[in-house]
């Protein structure tokens, strides 16, 4: 989520909450409504900007107001009971200390619901914000990344699960000898601990990485319990797949303490053509003005000119964003668009969708799930609440159907949603009844 | 709050929550009883690291875990409807973007409920967690502080309060007129904006500050719309209550822009007797190690050898903490202490406190507030939750029927429930549907 929709005419959908990414009652209602369909968690992306896109696009976007993640997760754990809540937050431009004792208060006020998605930050106006012109180059941000997972998880351990004996008799709150401080010194950070947080109940909250350059997958092959990704097709899902698992085999990592999980915009319909239909009129509305924009970012080029009813002209190269502009090129000539077209698909979204029947849509699921194509799925709804509650309301009862999805909850831990291990603590072994 | 009360033998109390300081049932519980008693507000203080005492004392000390201000208050701010909700952050180890971007968060997610408490952190333990090896000098954090006040407040009046039209027909999500960028390049801080939050539902959080020294007070009598203070008697807080109101009449400030809240321990009992007694209870489970390393901290000598229960001997000058001890002695002499009682109180709270019955700590609040002593306090509790409960059910009621506190919240926003008035932008003239 963040925007709620990624889609850019959502809020213009017939009976759309217009503001539903900045209406905390909306909010409120579409987690709990995440929450009656099993969702392993609700996530909410960031950046640390306005999205880096032209006025006239930015005019017409919804996302340009958002909640801080981390305040507005808190306020969601109070309303919500199993749900897990994953929050987006920055390696480049955070400090660990904070950032550890954030996700580690989120982690005790949800009960071991919390998860990080690690990112780098790839806008640079973000970095202007923080005091610099741009932002670091892409493997250093990497570098950084690394060693802020380490401060971060560092700072996790500082404290025995089981160190504040709080006795009143003695008048000892903690055990000194289960208390360990930090005392890092590396490339980037110097910090010296311990956190001033107990350890969170998860040990660690989860840890989700979305990056998909080299660095980025091995820095995920390495450290990620969870990985977002943007395949385009269930052949990219596969390679993507095969790709991190040989990583991991190669660190020793078992498979399954890590859960790759494509995004995907799922639109339902009561028949096939009905979802088409929907999806059509949600392209529709986004802006021409907007789309081309949009458009014209993706190719590289200014597309204004290109007659809206004609299919694209032949696009020179250019330097910019080679594999963007290769995935829009094949788009508009794999379902023959015209330029109008293209470009609200591409103002739209542009990624992987599932468009179809609950039945098609779980045909769809079940195939990257069997086939090594994803361990789930980051749903992303066409538009709120009416695309959310299709999908809490037709799609998971035909998951349930088919014996791929729960039907309640069996844990009350994100790590327990999605079967990954308590982290033990790397200096003092696991207090009995803290481990569950 | 936090240490939800400040006197370190709290926890140890019969019938003490011993975690109070760590539990969230029962710091909502604590915050709907202070919503019931009409409070302004909750206030949760924040320190950076441990707090800086010998591990000794630090063992002892209920106040080394703790929620994350920001996240806790989003959570109370979910099962609380009217109350206010102030967090410390500190502008040395801090950015301004993250920070007014989180106060902007809750101030949205409680509708207008949120202050910020502006400090420069003093623990120079805090600059070891954030790369440093010691913090900037005095005058330099605060030379800080004042350049992070105007950004943060700069980037809260990014957005005019009607930016957001959000017309489905025309595809119209925000005015770009009514935007606008920061672009603030200052000695300490270059931050583009704008920021990428709607502005605050009170224009601006509430601004609260907390320094005593000649640039704190200076930087308070500028900026700040609260300040706490701690003075040892009314005469010290009538001097500083001049102090400031002469600052800012030389500034042309109105006084009623700044509310002036000393910081108080309340015992209450049912006759003076019981509340000393509760006292002297409370003192007494401040351990004598603890008790007598705080105390060696305050006088800036090893009082470890002294006789614990004769009178203080002489001490000798030195140059640290001239204030504190100075602090410290005369309240030796003026109550007759031993070393232990002295020892235990400053391992206890040493600050101002009330002790007596409803009536007599009425009777005391009311010679502050009219003789210029103070606008109101920040009242800390002895114990949780007995200490809390006998406020709220005994002097609350003292001070309605004596007319000097409200009955009701008559507002909804924090800066209603102290009399101060919304803010408008900077640079857009009020929407009138915004302005309340
Ligand atoms: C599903 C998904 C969610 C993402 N969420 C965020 C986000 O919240 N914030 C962000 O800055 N980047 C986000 N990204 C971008 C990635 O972190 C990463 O920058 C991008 O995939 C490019 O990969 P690279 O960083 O390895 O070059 C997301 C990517 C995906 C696929
Ligand atoms: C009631 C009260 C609350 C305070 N809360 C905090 C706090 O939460 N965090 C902090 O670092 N300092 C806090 N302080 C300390 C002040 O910010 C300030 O550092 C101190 O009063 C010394 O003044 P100076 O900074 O002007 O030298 C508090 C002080 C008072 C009186």
């Amino acid at each position: 989520m963040r925007p709620v929709s990624i889609h850019t005419g959502a809020w213009r959908y017939p009976g759309a909450q217009r503001d539903a990414n900045f209406n905390l009652h909306a909010l409120i209602r579409y987690a709990q409504t995440l929450e009656r369909g099993c969702f392993d968690a609700f996530f909410m992306a960031d950046h640390l900007a306005l999205l880096n896109m032209p006025l006239e696009a930015l005019k017409r976007s919804h996302t340009v107001t958002s909640f801080e993640p981390l305040t507005l997760l808190a306020a969601l754990s109070q309303v919500t009971e199993r749900i897990g809540l994953v929050a987006t937050a920055s390696t480049s431009f955070e400090e660990p200390f904070h950032i550890a004792r954030r996700f580690a208060s989120l982690d005790h006020l949800s009960n071991g619901r919390a998860g990080w998605n690690v990112v780098t930050t790839a806008n640079p106006d973000a970095a202007r914000n923080f005091g610099l012109d741009d932002h670091l180059e892409h493997d250093r941000r990497y570098a950084r990344a690394r060693e802020f997972h380490e401060v971060v998880t560092g700072l996790w351990d500082s404290w025995a699960d089981d160190a504040f004996v709080r006795d009143p008799e003695s008048g000892l709150f903690f055990d000194p000898a289960r208390l360990r401080r930090l005392d890092h010194q590396g490339e980037f950070f110097k910090v010296q601990g311990p956190l001033h947080i107990a350890r969170p109940p998860q040990g660690w909250p989860v840890i989700v990485q979305a990056g998909a350059s080299e660095a980025g997958r091995q820095l995920a092959a390495e450290t990620a319990e969870v990985i977002f990704v943007a395949p385009g097709t269930l052949a990219d899902g596969q390679a993507f797949y095969r790709d991190i698992r040989q990583r991991m085999a190669l660190l020793g990592r078992p498979a399954d303490h890590l859960k790759i999980l494509p995004g995907v915009l799922v639109v339902v319909g009561d028949s096939e053509a009905e979802a088409k239909a929907i999806r059509a009129r949600l392209d529709s509305l986004v802006h021409y003005e907007s789309a081309i924009a949009s458009l014209s970012v993706a190719l590289g080029v200014d597309a204004k000119g290109f007659d809206p009813d004609r299919p694209l002209p032949p696009i020179p190269e250019t330097n910019d964003s080679r594999s963007s502009r290769q995935r829009v090129l094949e788009l508009a000539e794999r379902e023959g668009l015209t330029v109008r077209q293209l470009a609200q698909r591409v103002g739209g979204y542009a990624g992987l969708s599932f468009v179809g029947t609950a039945q098609t849509i779980a045909d769809e699921m079940q195939a990257w799930l069997e086939n090594e194509g994803s361990d789930g799925f980051n749903v992303m709804f066409p538009w709120l609440p009416g695309g959310l509650d299709a999908f809490v309301d037709q799609v998971v009862p035909e998951l349930q159907r088919r014996g791929i999805f729960r039907r309640a909850y069996s844990g009350t831990t994100l790590r327990e949603h999605l079967g990954l291990p308590w982290r033990p603590n790397r200096h003092f072994s696991p207090a009995p009844s803290a481990n569950p």
